[in-house]
């Protein structure tokens, strides 16, 4: 895996990224996620089947992922890859991510959704800053 | 066009977002830019030619834009459809974008490059806001 620069390891830590998937039409679909680094830097999120970003991943694993520096917006990171889904049932990840946010992922599910660990396995990382151009 | 709603036509004055754009290998490719929002409620770019997400617009013209709130992340603004390019080889958009960010485009090109006027033609706006779901 390519690996995070120390310039822009602190985005790892941000509140929300972008996430692109390519649809059924062939046009990439953005949205802001929830996500959560763990030790090994690999990002991973917390997302619902029934969401159209989640069947876009199902049905095509191409994927992308902005952290963008709120604070100053000419740096940001981007994660170009592919993504695996994983069902988790028993919300052990979903909760993991909870306690980030202070949030309990079950509330957003309805009856019959299921959840997947969704990872970015980056076959390009750009740690971009426009201020240094 | 699907028209952008009160809610959400400030972020047209925002200063950055996050283009998505589909390369060669399938995958989608994001990264910031500068846009300009003229009266119509039209989102263009000044995109130089020598970069790869002209590059991947020229070949393949689907494209999906995030306007996010910085002040405020739980809201934002995604535009999806398809991209029109058409050559500025007089900077005459490129100076209205250089208006708006204090910059003077040429000086980012080289010798050769060419400029486009790039024009997003939502065939769909998302108006999100996370907070109140």
């Amino acid at each position: 895996m390519p690996r995070i620069p120390d310039s822009h390891r602190d985005l790892l830590s941000a509140q929300v990224a972008t996430l692109a998937t390519v649809g059924a039409d062939g046009r990439p679909q953005q949205s802001e996620v929830w996500f959560l680094a763990e030790d090994d830097d690999t990002v991973r999120l917390s997302l619902s089947g029934a969401r159209q970003k989640t069947k876009n991943l199902l049905a095509n694993p191409v994927v992308g992922l902005v952290v963008l520096d709120l604070a100053g917006p000419h740096r940001y990171l981007e994660l170009r890859g592919d993504a695996t889904l994983e069902p988790d049932p028993d919300y052990v990840f979903a909760d993991r991510v909870g306690a980030k946010y202070g949030a309990d992922l079950r509330k957003m599910d309805r009856p019959g959704d299921v959840r997947y660990v969704v990872t970015i396995n980056p076959t390009r990382v750009r740690a971009v800053d426009m201020s240094r151009r």
